[in-house]
């Protein structure tokens, strides 16, 4: 059972593989090869991977087998785990807690060739519906405080297979970054009485500068203090605090602007390895006058060193202004 | 002028290099390639680095010329600047400050070839010493509330020179990982009237399944949260905030302890790239009885992804009793 640690200093929980400890000769070697070569997320290789959770198919076709567009998996080497309570415990002077929660791989396309920007809109849609599908399934599992759905592009950015997919960790505490995000949003509220992240589409709507798209329902940002070269966030227009409610209200539009801004920083920067994260509101949360989702897309083009390992800082190197302006120049279809 | 901005949402602060930005084209080449093949931290190289401010040198030996054991220069390409007022503004609702502050590298050794692990114990006192006496100096400029000391070993741990340096950076502000820990430390303190670092200290000295090394004034051990596989915590064992006090009080058994956990990390991974940062108190804070200064090192074996980059918390697959295991059971001289 992996466990969750709690940093006694500054209380950032850490999930401990407990079981299966990584040995010093194991590191440097590539993570978890295709076995014989075949790649388990492709369409015929279903009985290669845990059961189906969830999948978009033709109709007629089985579960675990091939028809599908869109397939949802648990990870067969699971960060957190369903099965077991959920229980806290002391340690000495330090804190623990049982490895419960859910690890799960949404599988974009049958056809391995593919990334999520060559997709057409409808299949990146399934892609994020079936994303919003799980997270209001996890939702019943009272065990269960947050979902983070996000993914890993390329090896650089931390895939271990190629074939294109998303994951979900669906944790028994809410995350850090999470809750300093509602945190600071919420005193800007009490403040201002205004959500800070609708602040941020009107300022970032008038000034232009650092827009990379837009369209009726969702922008795409340099965010002002973007923490990497070419970070870009997406943010409804309308505020919204659950991602998941996205599924009927325009998600067409959520995958169209996610679709082109991908293919905008392909053509930009050559195919880079990156990060995708989604930031929605804690699952017991109903919609919050203060908190706003958004994804966050980090292209992998820098190292993270010493300073900002030391310092919670970052430095970029290319100002956000200057990262719009060729992601606006670039022509994309 | 780089400029500091500030994340509307969570506070975090970010460096933005304003002047100089890298280009999309600029991504993926080698970063500042030796000119020439000339590494200019060489001996008899002095003048192609910026000029040194402060040297540990065979006597009768000028400034700027071979004869130096330890060098310390400014950064030729600094993340911030000493020259220029700090000023504070608005942009909207977006908040910046001039990006003022240093950015020096200590050059441990003439010697190209050796790694920090390599030298001599006297030699990794002046390291550590040269550090001290920058800390001190830095300290008398009013605009700089902290010196964050750092080093980054090997191209993967974000090293552009192979040469073995540490480098430090002053910020007109306290970092925010800092702050956190101070923060934590306080509420700790307030509840019970403890440091907690000393609190760590007691129960690692008595469990010893975390210890990696001791002697007379520190200890090493793997932090019962460890972020990373192998990530390794110097502390000193008597209670103390400042690094730079170390300088008269133990810096040898400092430099001793240091060595000997770079060499069982070498030993036990191959000599992998890793990451040290020093963990001391603000430059305006005198002893503080809730802080603990203390050196974190951070082997780069794993690599941080989207589910790291999108809640803060870590996933850990070596349990850190394990690493001590492995670290203490290698030979090392």
């Amino acid at each position: 059972m992996p466990e969750l640690r709690k940093d006694p200093v500054i209380g950032r929980w850490v999930i401990i593989a407990t079981e299966r400890g990584k040995r010093p000769s194991d590191f440097g070697k590539e993570e978890e090869p295709h076995v014989g070569g075949i790649c388990p997320f492709c369409s015929g290789h279903e009985n290669t991977t845990p059961p189906e959770i969830l999948a978009y198919r033709e109709t007629g076709t089985e579960p675990n087998t091939p028809g599908w567009r869109v397939r949802v998996v648990s990870n067969k080497f699971p960060a957190l785990r369903v099965e077991g309570d959920l229980t806290r415990t002391g340690e000495g002077i330090y804190d623990k807690m049982t490895g419960v929660g859910a690890h799960e791989v949404v599988i974009e396309t049958p056809d391995h060739t593919k990334t999520l920007a060559d997709l057409e809109v409808k299949q990146v849609a399934e892609v994020l519906s079936a994303c919003c599908e799980r997270i209001d399934d996890l939702r019943k599992d009272p065990r269960i405080q947050y979902v983070l759905v996000f993914k890993n592009h390329g090896k650089r950015a931390g895939a271990s297979l190629d074939h294109t997919h998303t994951q979900l960790i669906a944790t028994p505490i809410v995350p850090n970054l999470v809750r300093e995000e509602m945190h600071g949003s919420q005193s800007y509220f009490e403040y201002k009485e205004r959500c800070i992240f609708c602040d941020i589409i009107r300022q970032e709507l008038g000034d232009t500068r650092r827009l990379v798209a837009d369209n009726d329902e969702f922008i795409a940002i340099e965010p002002y203090a973007a923490r990497f070269p070419f970070e870009t966030w997406i943010l409804p227009k309308k505020h919204r605090t659950a991602y998941e409610k996205v599924r009927t209200e325009g998600i067409e539009l959520l995958a169209e602007i996610l679709r082109e801004t991908l293919r905008r920083i392909n053509v930009a920067l050559a195919r880079p390895p990156y990060n995708i994260v989604f930031h929605t509101g804690p699952l017991a949360t109903p919609e919050l006058e203060f908190f706003h989702w958004h994804l966050e897309i980090m292209p992998r083009l820098t190292h993270v060193a010493g300073f900002e390992r030391g310092s919670g800082f970052y430095i970029n190197p290319t100002p956000p202004e200057e990262a719009a302006a060729f992601l606006r120049a670039v022509e994309v279809d």
